[in-house]
């Protein structure tokens, strides 16, 4: 059984552009890419709102996601691929306090940040949305506070994950890299360094790394392993006693047909964008959101739910119907009146692995294994980014050149010399 | 059914010294600790090998074992209880590399540390080791080094775990503390700080809390919540998507009989400490380690083994049988061949709870839950702190007041404001 020079554990997005990125840098490597699923994307990249946005409070975020973005944009536009890449922007809807600490956070960012603030009455003429709750007990009950203003962000939008993770593939393939899927990863295994053939061997007194995987279709070894693996990242790496502070929350997303004239208006809503649809749009605190499809005439809402949403692996997570009917749909409904009665036609779930340090991706390499994830949610918009510092960490360079020239520090990200700050802009 | 001031799961070493420095505070307060074993310090805290050390790299761990030992000191000699107190130090058989690390750390701290170096050929004589591996090809196949010096620390020894966890339960028994054992907590209660009597509450608009236990024998309501339950922590925390850090890692234990001369003479080596017996002795790279008992004629063998020994909570974990053989015994016979051809007479193994973070413990506060743990390790010679500075917490203080009178700021410990630094001296 000959060794690969590496394996990538996971065709989802960061699996993929990791091993595009290894494979072009060292075409002469033997790059393989395994997944459990039967094609690229189908687990939780295929669950993701696929929204993206270049605002962030943290520097790391901000240049992941913005250079990320901007070679997206070139795939699109300048490539002509068609991502399904649409600027339909993000809108914060806020209130008073929220606004204050949003405005001293875009004030922080020292960066050219373009955003356009919009008035309470102008929202709720634009949208035909509530944005004043008085006299309203149960909004009060809830704890639902009135919009202040709202904060409008043009460099951002939506995207097609498929297409994305399409890209990534071919293009891996293409240069000769090789992907077998249905190959379910059992355990990554470790040998030691200089093995001496003592049954039982490593022990605790030899040195030993990460010498490939162990699947339900044999053993395949590699000089290095990639764990690109999402949420199942720290199952395997919990087996080794291997800290990557990676844990799954399921999040839920509901879709609502624009199926009464006042929702096909809310959808079609004008003067945000050129592409003439409600832009991605956050309600205030607890923060529901709604995602539009305006080719397909639909919304997506969801919510990200934290305390007490269980940190919890599942390998078929069920969306939960009162998480619609008493939850979401309570808070929606309240600033938007055309959702009234409105029910989802259909759902699902997925898990966010979560980073719990910070919120960011961790990639880290110890004893020969590479591990990439922890993108809390937005892996979709830090994918390409993300890949290319996997690569540079492979490489054995110390800055990773994003798209656009941009050099980033790969250790930033590491465990050992971590150096990131919390983000404050969470949705 | 009436509800507690507060509930303390787990009657552990540290859940008991909490639950006595809160009730000690706090007389008129209902204080109840469940376990779910049929009597205090029966889980992890009986598995540990009891020693204990002053010296640390770190401010926050030589703070906290110095004054819980200073307390230990002050209950044994000073009350005259009965702790099995034996200040036999600590001994460091150390590398070359290692010693020169050791003595600059020593150098670092600042304080008056009391230690002393022996030579490579003083410990030859006086414990009758090897301390040259010249011409050894096994040795130097496994990577053992020669041992360049000898750090002694005559300030740490060993302790009767189970002398110290009944001192904690009487003592809060006698202040009318209730203990209820074989009561198994299955969840951790979350309800709306102000219920609404909704189907399925708490939902995610409404600010929710923890609100006391589910157990196998009925729910127990409490005003706060502790969770002093070590390794079993997480899996709580977890269930409401609660970090804390906290992983669980199998150690074991050796008994080995001194039941040849040469091993009773190293038992009762002379010279070291006024017990007259060979001190705590850590052994170089990779540290095992030695524990003595002289009163029962046994050592026990041991060794805290990192990669790739998994992260993973055992009910009922086992010592195995090649991880005496293949590994304890064949580093320390290299070191002290009087352990030549000696087979464990019992072994057993328990979990240490190991915050990875910073190998520190954590003492935190979320939502009426108070979370006391993470001692990885070394939460006998933490104990009595911990419990000083949880009981603060609890009071809403900002510093607790350890014995012998030392302020310790309680949000060091915490994870928002944590102030910790990492641990150097990690045997």
């Amino acid at each position: 059984m000959s060794e690969y020079d590496v394996v990538i554990v996971g065709a989802g997005i960061i699996g993929l552009s990791t091993a595009y990125y290894i494979k072009k840098k060292n075409p002469k490597d033997r790059v393989l890419v395994i997944d459990k699923l039967n094609a690229a994307g189908q687990a939780n990249t295929a669950k993701s709102a696929s929204a993206f946005r270049c605002l962030f409070s943290s520097q790391t975020n901000y240049i992941l996601t913005d250079s990320s973005v901007e070679f997206y944009r070139h795939l699109n536009d300048d490539l002509s691929l068609d991502l399904g890449l649409l600027w339909i922007g993000y809108l914060w809807l806020l209130d008073e306090e929220s606004y204050k600490e949003s405005v001293s956070i875009l004030k922080s960012l020292g960066r050219n940040i373009s955003y356009r603030v919009y008035e309470s009455d102008e929202l709720a003429e634009k949208l035909h949305m509530r944005t004043i709750f008085k006299n309203d007990e149960e909004a009060e009950l809830m704890g639902l506070k009135d919009v202040c203003k709202g904060v409008f962000i043009p460099k951002a939008g939506v995207i097609d994950a498929d297409s994305l993770v399409n890209f990534y593939e071919e293009s891996f393939l293409r240069l000769g890299g090789e992907i077998r899927y249905g190959v379910n990863v059992e355990k990554l295994l470790v040998e030691p360094y200089e093995p001496l053939g003592i049954p039982g061997e490593p022990y605790f007194w030899q040195d030993s790394r990460v010498a490939g995987v162990k699947t339900d279709k044999g053993v395949i070894k590699a000089k290095k392993t990639v764990l690109a693996a999402g949420v199942w990242i720290s199952q395997l790496l919990d087996a080794l006693g291997v800290e990557c502070y990676i844990k799954p929350k399921k999040r839920q997303l509901f879709v609502i047909n624009a199926d009464t004239p006042d929702l096909k208006k809310l959808l079609a809503s004008k003067g945000f964008n050129n592409v003439g649809c409600i832009p991605f749009t956050i309600l205030p605190k607890p923060d529901v959101y709604i995602r539009p499809f305006p080719d397909q005439g639909v919304f997506w809402a969801g919510y990200a739910d934290e305390f007490p949403r269980a940190f919890k692996l599942e390998e078929n997570p069920q969306p939960e119907k009162n998480f619609y009917q008493y939850g979401i749909y309570q808070v929606l409904v309240k600033y938007f009146p055309q959702f009234k009665d409105r029910r989802p036609s259909s759902a699902f779930a997925g898990l966010y692995g979560i980073n719990t340090l910070d919120g960011q991706p961790v990639i880290f390499e110890e004893k020969d294994l590479i591990v990439v994830g922890g993108a809390s949610g937005s892996g979709v918009m830090k994918a390409d980014s993300m890949g290319r510092i996997a690569a540079a960490l492979y490489n054995g360079e110390e800055y990773a050149v994003l798209y656009g020239d941009k050099k980033f520090k790969v250790s930033d990200l590491g465990l050992k010399n971590r150096r990131v700050e919390r983000e404050k802009l969470i949705i």
